[in-house]
């Protein structure tokens, strides 16, 4: 028996997309002489559709398209995701099902039993979870169909769920496992996505067959990496990530195993690409092509810069350089060098004027007022309004440039630097903005080394460094850390060594700054809690601030 | 037996004043002979958490308070709600629990079964469903204790969830039922809660008393309107709306029942002290007090100032008027009125100097091309960055102005006019707007007449009107409701009898505006389907775009 998995970027709602990437993947998976072909989880509408699934006609459209494969399945069996309804009234309107179609027909359908609600995931918002498993006999063979999650509460010390689908299952001793997945990217999510799989066929011990999405949906990124595992635990195939993919497998050679095909891992390559097909997919998916972003000679946006151009090609990227009387002549040499390293058009617009007709509309209420943050805003929102008017002239999506370590103790200013479309390095921690840097000058110097290694400064008040009011980065970096992706409290950070007084600021920064972060673009994201959806916290709530 | 409910306004996280304000409430029913006191659902820490329910330090704080009045139930039983732990490691860490406490002991602890997880509820991405019902004997009498949600799968057509907790508890005989909620508001809910209540007490046949919050927390507000309910299926009492409150009540009056004492419920009037609340509580739980906004002459500045002026105090409020070169005469004569009826400062700043100075800096690029919305939007981020920086220069926050009509379909500049800490009427449609003017005028004219009659205008070109290209708002504001509120699909609004053309038009308008709306102030919200927590769109979705 042939086995085909497909990894293909879906798009949410494009249901005549969606169909016609996966007919013509059942074409060529056919012409491979594929019994079955998989794809990934709700594939038919693409992953997370939210509250698109609240409405009658998004869920009629789904059937639509479950109804085009079924009669696609004539001489290959497709297994596909897609919501379905719930027959009953007691309970959530649908569930997550994974489709098992053959010969025009129903094969079988396995709803989806543990539903994700952490960090991103909102789904029993929507789903009702499975209470019934049976594998599909299909050609001889038994299979245990599974959605996603069903294979997660496999091999944690603290399992989220009560019950592990599988073993339900087990009774009927199926012959191998497919698993129909939408599991988003981050950087340490594909060694534990093969910890997973490796978890469930050491308990099962029969191969796993595992399909991921990729691509980007706005925010959130999938990264491929579909895996096949065979009895002994060993990786038979791991898919490229974050490339479309059609591989065919010949069961018996899966149950044979004893091959080993684990791609490398390495955390500032697998950002980078993630980055670069977050940026690709938010401009084709949006139906754009061009992007704006201001670089100011500094590092964050030289690094969002060059992405932008490596995603989208230089000729789409424009850059602004919008110096104020407090930017550093070098700060401008280096934009400069920047773009023209890499060939894109950029301009010099100094905002002086502008600013001072904002001072001078303003002089009769701060006559008299000290300089503070305000005009240092008033420069930042300057230069916003400045990009924003060029990508509403030009049609360029503005990008924004604000780094991880700036968005969580709020170092940017509302409606000024933290404008743009997409902010594609607010998951990225400062320490991790310069491991780009590097990544990206590997092969020569595209970012001019002075841009990296001079002292980071907004240039908003004359000789203004970011170490006058922030900790070391190193240190910031790593007490974010803690406390955003491992969720530390304050006494725990403390005990792991971090000066009390440093973490109550901190943690009184980060939480102070909810207000922003509320109104910022959305954001990349590459590790395992990034602002957004993920990170949901009270703004008025009054707690470590 | 005497049982006393308290309705009070917590603020989330704010531990030490949470526990004084139910601390100060068990003396008052103390020395009314109260035998019991019901506080809210997860009173210790504020509703809703979010993720502050991740950190094992806020819960541990949580189990504090609960200390805490546990020590203080010598004399009177306490009822609290407090998130507790999972003893086991299977399955969510936290039960959202109700604690029953007497006599410096744990009575009883009742976790929630029904996690309400739609709109802009997320508990079981927190909470683990309870599995186990038994009502807590006390002084000869049992009680069921229930949380919020496990008494709402009663009396519906399409129950959410499988079972009805309270059924469960039937088989020990209860002689009343405890119910602790954080129930919030909409304009229809205090009615629905009525008929909940009601369909419980005609299930079971035993009194209920039904404990709500009051207060805003961000964008989410409690009404209060707590009930107490006789078998015989009457309104023994209802609290006030908007008020924190406390009453004894006789248990042998309410099973005797013949009295009703239900309250009008008057949406205008609902919406309007809502608004006040909402408004109010955002500033004094975020410590601020001074408001600032930009009046245009229209209608829906002028409704948000007065509503500013009425929750903060007229010398709290300040407000701008921003002409540009498009502005009528009429627009800043109506603004000016406006300010010296309510008393409140306010101020003129001409922004044509300004919207030169970026016209000059743009000149080089925008040089032949036509005057087009990006104009328009370089005025709005005009006023939006002399808004602003009043607001940082002073200390106050500024306040949004858009209405719900104008949020819904993208009428609205990012960066511009959509500024501000908090959107007061972006979930008030346009056609609501008009109605809460006419409320606020009913004692005589606060928002001049002009204001209320002129066709609704954006005066960022000459002669612009809403009405060039939108329907007549009675008509655009049915169809978003149905969309927004109802989820119809474009079939089911032609079939209710809209335009197909105009429905594809609204719809698409939507959608293609989640962009904006991703980046918005937190909306106050008094519908059924506010923008914000409660409504999750996928922003590079191609559905019905």
């Amino acid at each position: 028996m042939k086995i085909a998995l497909a990894q293909l970027d879906y798009h949410i709602g494009n249901f005549d997309g969606n169909l016609n990437k996966m007919l013509a993947a059942v074409e060529q998976a056919k012409t491979q002489g594929a019994d079955i072909i998989c794809f990934g989880e709700l594939a038919v509408c693409g992953y997370p559709p939210r509250d698109f699934l609240e409405f009658d006609d998004f869920i009629q459209r789904c059937y639509t398209s479950v109804d085009v494969l079924k009669n696609a399945s004539r001489d290959i069996a497709i297994v596909v995701g897609a919501p379905s309804r719930n027959p009953v009234p007691e309970g959530k309107d649908l569930y997550n099902s994974a489709y098992f179609l053959y010969g025009g027909e129903i094969l079988g359908v396995q709803h989806k039993a543990l539903l994700p609600t952490y960090d991103i995931f909102d789904e029993y918002r929507y789903f009702e979870p499975a209470r019934v498993f049976h594998p599909v006999a299909f050609k001889g063979k038994k299979i245990a169909l599974s959605v996603c999650e069903d294979i997660w509460n496999v091999g944690n010390e603290n399992p989220l769920y009560t019950i592990c689908p599988l073993d339900e299952m087990m009774a009927d001793a199926p012959d191998f496992i497919l698993n129909i997945s939408a599991s988003p990217f981050n950087y340490a999510h594909a060694a534990l996505r093969i910890h997973t799989v490796r978890a469930n066929v050491e308990r099962y011990n029969i191969p796993l067959f595992y399909t991921n999405h990729v691509g980007a949906q706005t925010d959130i990124i999938f990264d491929g990496g579909s895996i096949v595992m065979s009895p002994d635990g060993l990786v038979f195939d791991e898919m490229p990530y974050f490339e479309e993919c059609l591989r065919v497998y010949e069961l018996v050679e899966v149950q044979a195993g004893g091959r080993s095909a684990e791609q490398p891992k390495e955390k500032v390559r697998l950002i980078h690409d993630a980055l670069l097909v977050g940026i690709r997919d938010y401009f084709r998916k949006l139906g754009f092509s061009k992007a704006i972003l201001g670089l100011s000679g500094g590092i964050d946006s030289a690094v969002t810069a060059v992405l932008a151009a490596k995603a989208l090609g230089p000729e789409n990227v424009r850059v602004l350089l919008l110096p104020s009387q407090y930017s550093s002549d070098h700060s401008v040499d280096d934009a400069r060098q920047l773009a023209v390293n890499l060939g894109i058009a950029y301009d010099i617009v100094p905002i002086r004027p502008i600013f001072e007709a904002f001072e001078a509309a303003l002089q009769p209420f701060f006559e008299g007022l000290a300089f503070n943050v305000t005009e240092e805003n008033i420069k930042a929102r300057s230069r916003g309004t400045l990009l924003m008017a060029m990508s509403n002239k030009f049609g360029n999506i503005l990008l924004n440039t604000t780094n991880k370590s700036e968005m969580a103790v709020g170092y940017g200013t509302l409606y000024g630097d933290l404008c743009g479309g997409l902010a594609v390095l607010a998951d990225v921690y400062k320490t991790e903005v310069y491991a780009l840097a590097a990544y990206l000058n590997k092969d020569g110097e595209i970012i001019p080394q002075n841009s990296i290694v001079k002292p980071p400064s907004a240039e908003l008040r004359p000789g203004q460094k970011d170490s006058d009011s922030l900790p070391p980065y190193e240190i910031l970096d790593a007490l974010l850390y803690q406390y955003i992706e491992c969720r530390k409290g304050p006494r725990e950070l403390a005990a792991l060594g971090f000066d009390e007084t440093l973490v109550a600021r901190v943690l009184r920064m980060v939480n102070l700054n909810e207000f922003k972060r509320e109104q910022a673009a959305p954001v990349l994201r590459v590790s395992s809690k990034g602002f957004g959806m993920g990170r949901r916290m009270p703004i008025v709530g009054k707690y470590l601030s």
